[in-house]
C-alpha cells in the first residue's frame, strides 16, 4: 500500500489508506480526539473515538503529542458530510510518530502578518510550512516546467554553463571574487557570454536555468545577490522581433498551462488571477511611452531620465497597457544604445535592436539581437573600455557566428508578479542579500 | 516562410525553403559549385550551376567565401538520388552571407584525434562544432528532460537553493571561499542541507538541477571543480529501498525515452548502444561484491580497502553485474557507516542506510535515507566534530521533520557513461578544473 497525498484522498473512499504528514492541530474532547493532518497538498481530519477499547494506545499517544510532529497513519477513509474539512475523515487503525517536534515554534507560521520578515527568513524552514509559501513553490515549479516544455517543443537544447569564470565579465563592477586555489576567479553575473558562445558553436537554440550572482549592495524588493535566471538564446533570427515573438509565445504557453493546473487554487490562496495573455504582445517605443504617460496621467520626468524607464514609469505602464491594449504585458523598444550593454546590436543609425518586457508594472526581461559581427563587437567593447577584459569573448566571433539574440527572465521576480507578492525575499527559496547569508 | 532545420527537409521536397547554417565545405568545379551547409541537425548539399546567367552573383560570392562562414539560403529543395548526402539538394535562388569566418581555424574540428585536449578546450567554441560534440549536448539535454519529466509525473517540485552559503558546510574541506562584501562566504559543495531543509518545511518531494563546487586540487577523468548535479530528495519513506527504487525508475524512464528519440543516432555517431535497464536493478552488499570479485576474477585487496569500492572494483563491477544479473547497473549497499557523511542514517547496529549506484563500471550516485531524528543527527555531527559548523542545519530537525532520503547524480558523468566518452572534460559544456578557468 502506497502513501497517498491528501488531495488524492477523494478517489479512495471506504479504502484503507496510508497518509503521512505534520500534525497541524489536535482537538482533544471528552469523547473524541480530532487530529488535523497536513501535507503539502492539503489537510484532512483524523477522528479517534475514545470509548473504543482498541483505540486506547492511540489516544494516549495523541494526548502527549506536540503539534508539528510528523505521523504515519493507517486507517479507513470515510465520507462524512458533517466534517467541514473536505467532508471526509479518517478512522485510524494505527498511528506511528515518525518525528517529534520538541520545541515551541519560534513563531506562528499560520499567521505571518505580525511576524517580522527577518525572523521569518532566519527560520525559513518554519516559514515555508505556511500554506501560501508552500504552494508558491509548487506554482513556480509548474511555471518553469512549462517554459521549458515550450522550448523543448521548439527544438531548444538545455545547457549548463560555468558559474566560476576567469575574467570579471560584462562590466567589471558588482562581481563577487572567488579564491580559486592560488588565483582570483569570479562568479558569473549571467550566462550571457556563454549563451553566445553556444551560438558561435552552432548550437542554434539553447536555454539555461541557473543561478546568477550580483555583488550589488542594494536592498530593494526586486534585487538579490543571487537569483535564478531563465536564459534563452537563438540563432538565425532576422531581427529582435523574432526574439520578442518567441518570448511572448513561451510566456503565453506557460501561463496557459499553469492556469489550467493551478488557476483556481491561485485565486483561492493568493486572491490573484492568471490572465492568459493574447498574442502578439503590444509594443511601444520608449519616447511614445513617456508621451502617453504625460498625456494620460500627467506623469512628467526630465529629458535626462527619459533614456530609460523610471520605476514609476514602469509602474504606470501597467495601467497604460491595460487601457491602450487590454493587455498586462508591454514590450518597450528604441532605448538609446549608449545606456545598454556593448553586446546589444545597434542599427546603422545607432538605434538599439533590443527591448524591455514589462509585466504588471515591472520589468521582467531585457532582450536583444546581439552584435555578431566581429569588427562591430570589437568596436563596441572598445567604446566601453572593455576590450581587454572581454578578449576571450571577442574571439567567439572571429570564425563565423550566426546572427542571434536572446533574453533572460528572473524566475523569482516572475513568481512575485504572478502571485502578487511584494518582494523577491519571499519568492526565493532562501533569499540572499548583502545582509542575508543564512540559513 | 520560416527557417527549416536540415533534418526536417525531407518533409519539404519541391518546396521553396529557407535554410541557415555554417558553410561546412565547398567544392568548386568547372561547371558547378557544391556547398555543404551544416546546422546542428545535419548537413545538406546546395548546388549552383555556373552556366546559369542568373547565378553569376552567387557564384562570385561563393568563389571568395571562407569555410565556416554562416549563410542564409533560399532555394528549391529537390530529391536527387545521385547525391550521396541524403539524396537531396537545394537549388538556391539567393544566398546571404550572415557572418564571415575571417581567420584560419586553430585546428580541424572535424578530426579531433590528433588535437591536444587543452587546445580543444582553449577553443571550445570551435571544438563544439564537431558533429559528435554538438550531438552530445542534445543527448544530455534530452536525458535531463526526461529525468525531470519522470519526477514531475510523480509530484516532485523543482527548487532552486542558494549557492553562496554562510558556513563552510558539509566537511569544511575543499570549499571555495567568496569575498562577500566585508565578510567571507562559501560556494555550496552540494544542495544537501537545503534539500533536507525542504523536507523539514514539508515540501515532501523535491529536485534541483544546479551547479556544485568542489575545491579539489585533483585531475582525474571524473572530477571537476564545478559540475552539474541532479539532486532528488523525498519524504515519508520507509527505508532507503524507496530511494533506490525511485532512482532506478527515474533512470529507466529517461533512458527509455532518450533511446526512442536518439537511440539510432547515438549508435551511428558514438558506436554505443543504450540498453534500457530492467526493473528492479540488482543490489549487492559491499562484502559480497569483494567476495565475488575475488572468486570470479581473482581480484584481491587488503581488508582496509574494503571499506569502500576501489576504482578497479568499480570497473570490475560492470562485468560482475552483467554476468550475475545481465544488467549494466548495480546497487551496492552495507558500506561501513564511519566512512560516510554524518547525515546518512544508520540502523541500531551501525549499519549504513545508504547505497552507491554503479553504471558501466563507474559510481554515478551516492544515496541514502537521512538521519531526521534531532538527537541522533546531533550525535553524528558531534562525532565528526562538525556540530558547531552545521549548527544552522541541525536546527532543521528540532520542530518535526519527516523521515526522508535522496540521491544526487552528476549530469556530466552520466553523459560520459551513456555515450562512452572517456572524460567529463569533454562532456561539460565548459570544463572547470584546478588549471582550467577559460574560456
Amino acid at each position: 500500500m502506497e502513501n497517498i497525498n491528501i488531495n488524492e484522498l477523494k478517489n479512495h473512499y471506504d479504502d484503507e489508506v496510508i497518509i503521512n504528514g505534520f500534525v497541524d492541530n489536535i482537538r482533544n474532547l471528552q469523547w473524541v480526539q480530532f487530529i488535523i493532518l497536513r501535507d503539502n497538498t492539503g489537510k484532512v481530519q483524523v477522528t479517534i473515538e475514545k470509548s473504543e477499547e482498541s483505540n486506547k494506545e492511540m489516544v494516549e499517544l495523541i494526548d502527549s503529542l506536540p503539534l508539528e510532529s510528523t505521523v504515519k497513519i493507517i486507517g479507513k477513509l470515510v465520507e462524512s458530510p458533517k466534517v467541514k474539512l473536505n467532508g471526509m475523515e479518517i478512522i485510524p487503525s494505527s498511528i506511528e510518530v515518525t518525528s517529534k517536534s520538541d520545541e515551541e515554534l519560534p513563531f506562528n507560521f499560520k499567521d505571518l502578518q505580525s511576524v517580522n520578515l527577518d525572523t521569518r527568513l532566519d527560520y525559513r524552514f518554519i516559514d515555508l510550512r505556511n500554506d501560501k509559501n508552500s504552494f508558491m513553490f509548487q506554482v513556480q515549479s509548474m511555471l518553469v516546467r512549462y517554459m521549458r516544455e515550450y522550448l523543448y517543443n521548439n527544438n531548444f537544447t538545455e545547457i549548463h554553463t560555468p558559474k566560476i569564470i576567469g575574467a570579471a565579465s560584462e562590466s567589471g563592477a558588482d562581481v563577487f571574487e572567488v579564491k580559486y586555489f592560488d588565483r582570483v576567479a569570479y562568479l558569473a553575473q549571467s550566462p550571457q557570454f556563454y549563451k553566445q558562445m553556444a551560438m558561435a558553436s552552432g548550437f542554434n537554440r539553447i536555454f539555461e536555468v541557473a543561478p546568477c550572482f550580483r555583488a550589488e549592495n542594494s536592498n530593494t524588493s526586486r534585487h538579490a545577490t543571487e537569483f535564478t535566471s531563465f536564459d534563452v538564446e537563438l540563432s538565425y533570427i532576422d531581427s529582435y522581433d523574432d526574439v520578442m515573438n518567441l518570448e511572448a509565445e513561451m510566456l503565453t504557453y506557460a501561463l496557459e498551462k499553469t492556469n489550467e493546473v493551478y488557476g483556481d487554487k491561485i485565486k483561492e490562496v493568493f486572491g490573484t488571477e492568471i490572465v492568459v495573455p493574447k498574442l502578439p504582445f503590444p509594443s511601444m517605443k520608449l519616447a511614445d511611452v513617456y508621451k502617453e504617460l504625460e498625456v494620460r496621467y500627467g506623469y512628467k520626468v526630465d529629458d535626462v531620465e527619459k533614456t530609460d524607464l523610471t520605476t514609476e514609469a514602469e509602474r504606470l505602464c501597467y495601467r497604460l497597457s491595460q487601457e491602450m491594449f487590454n493587455h498586462e504585458f508591454l514590450f518597450v523598444t528604441d532605448f538609446p544604445a549608449e545606456k545598454r550593454a556593448f553586446y546589444h546590436m545597434r542599427d546603422e543609425n545607432g538605434r538599439l535592436m533590443g527591448y524591455d518586457l514589462l509585466w504588471r508594472g515591472t520589468e521582467i526581461t531585457t532582450g536583444a539581437q546581439r552584435e555578431h559581427r566581429y569588427d562591430e563587437i570589437v568596436k563596441n567593447a572598445k567604446e566601453k573600455g572593455l576590450d581587454v577584459d572581454v578578449k576571450f569573448y571577442l574571439e567567439f566571433f572571429k570564425y563565423g557566428c550566426p546572427p542571434h539574440g536572446g533574453f533572460a527572465i528572473g524566475v523569482d521576480r516572475l513568481t512575485m508578479l504572478l502571485l502578487g507578492i511584494s518582494s523577491v525575499k519571499e519568492t526565493q527559496f532562501l533569499f540572499r542579500g548583502p545582509n542575508r547569508l543564512n540559513p
